[in-house]
């Protein structure tokens, strides 16, 4: 982040014709986006957006209220555009990919889908760690690759999204670990459980962290031993737009928890970050808090896929615009206050 | 609205590829604008923005932090396209126009300014009615030409913006009483005053309104005791907007105000209005909670001109994207829950 940037963005936001602070958050990101693209009036042409998929163990105990088949089946419905996301990547005008890093069938047959499979899902962690190291270093490769290849595309801001149904398991196992607290002050519906499942979830989650503790006592060692391979994909991700200096959305639970991993892993990937909303999943709110984030958006939703972020493109394009096109008090011949 | 339309809307969004619900308010959003364009699938493409610019008489009290004659400099930034609704709107591809009705000084020399002024501000409530009841009827037949010139256009939403240096005070007095509570509980700084002048502002229109209280029995008497002529304009408008079947996208606090008064004067206004944004005027949440209104963003915005609801335009594009385009189950062949 430039601090010059940001210092003339500011002074150029004081002379816009409106009170101080008028327009709210959307000073704030035009502000943080000066100061990330390292210019004054920041611009947004190019998202780009990279969908993780792949499926988790842990599934097969029942812990979600769709069946495993599901992940597949919706990488299908990525490849084919009609999930919720390809039609918000469509009205945003966004490069749209979708990466199986690790799902349990074939998607060969789907030529749209980039193939990066670690694994055909990882183990069951009420048994055993979900991944090895290896594994999760591989994941956070595909991840790093996805970055790659917006650059190469001339991306300007990266959203990423997942699929995989087991994935907030996954992900209120990892931010019990992140945030110090007890998983069952985590524990969420997830796609749709019902509050007997609710509670089994987490009784089924209470046993795997007992049984993995010794292995969760670094932020690689509980993603490991917790993650699912799109997760690690997203912080491996999220590591590599900060390095490459592109500026990151992030979208609701499952992304905001490998945001999470990226910054614990590198402390400097945070100022990267952009919230998109605020998910309906009990767990983000915490999340959000130890990232020390004010998502865009809170409307309610909770679908993953990237789309709260992709949702809350729009503002942030506004956001530029105003800061960029509006009028000065001295151009406009608008008195200022207490005049 | 159309419980036809409403009812296919409702069995479309069951079977697109989500979770239920999972879209959480964008879910809502499209199948309000289901009921009222009558359509199982919604659409906008044409939104329309009219900005109503007024003075207002107890600006005489310093009740803002701005001088008065900035509602006309502002006339003439929104005139010549600086202004941040200005912006908003060459965004979203809105039509706009600003409507002088009721500026203290002449904005005959701007062409783009459409000349319908009642009177060169409204008096000074502190001493007399804001306007007669016959400006006040001429105020609403402003508004209501506004939404006659939208229909020709072929607009297909409405949004009204304001702009008039004290009128958060009229606003307040007008909330307080619709909302029979006591003015302190309601002002706010407006554009920027500090605890000092909020407390002289609350003083005053204290004063106001008791000089007022026998005028004050009707929503007619209360809007043109305390109104101002851009909030009556805005309330004719989304009244008209109502009868003529045009979706209205309701701004900040005066603009909700003014659809407040609306409601009160014809109850079915209620159901056209979709609410953009929750102001940081600290009024406003008060005002929303009375028309059982929950805004899609909360950004802290406080600038009025439309400016909240014209940024939250983008997000009813993208709910009507989706509820339109996305696959369904069958189609995706994705599996249902507990399948």
């Amino acid at each position: 982040p430039s601090q010059d940037a940001l210092a003339a963005a500011t002074q150029r936001q004081s002379q816009l014709t409106k009170p101080a602070g008028a327009l709210g958050e959307l000073e704030q990101i035009a502000l943080q986006l000066a100061s990330l693209q390292g210019r004054e009036c920041p611009t947004l042409q190019r998202p780009w957006i990279s969908i993780f998929a792949a499926d988790h163990g842990i599934a097969a105990a029942g812990v979600s209220a769709y069946p495993q088949a599901v992940t597949a089946q919706m990488v299908a419905n990525f490849a084919h555009g009609g999930a919720a996301i390809c039609v918000l990547a469509r009205q945003i005008g966004a490069a749209f990919e979708v990466v199986d890093v690790g799902v349990l069938s074939s998607t060969a047959a789907l030529p749209e889908v980039v193939q990066a499979k670690v694994a055909p899902g990882t183990a069951n962690l009420l048994e055993a760690p979900a991944m090895t190291e290896d594994q999760c270093l591989a994941a956070l490769a595909v991840g790093q690759a996805a970055v790659a290849r917006a650059l190469a595309h001339g991306a300007d801001i990266f959203i990423g999204g997942e699929m995989g149904i087991g994935n907030t398991s996954s992900a209120s196992a990892l931010a019990t670990i992140f945030l110090n607290t007890e998983v069952v002050q985590l524990v969420g519906p997830g796609t749709g459980l019902d509050a007997a499942g609710v509670i089994r979830k987490a009784s089924l989650l209470s046993q795997a962290l007992q049984l993995h503790a010794a292995r969760c006592h670094t932020p690689l060692g509980a993603l490991t031993t917790l993650g699912g391979f799109e997760i690690a994909a997203l912080c491996g991700a999220y590591i590599a737009a900060a390095q490459a200096g592109l500026p990151v959305l992030v979208d609701g639970l499952i992304s905001s928890v490998a945001a999470l991993a990226a910054c614990r892993l590198h402390a400097g990937v945070r100022d990267w970050l952009i919230f998109g909303h605020q998910s309906a999943e009990p767990a983000h709110v915490r999340v959000l808090a130890e990232l020390d984030a004010r998502p865009l958006l809170q409307l309610g939703m909770r679908l993953g896929e990237g789309s709260g972020a992709a949702s809350a493109y729009p503002l942030l394009q506004l956001a530029c615009a105003l800061h960029g096109q509006m009028a000065t008090f001295a151009s406009a011949g608008v008195s200022t206050r207490d005049a």
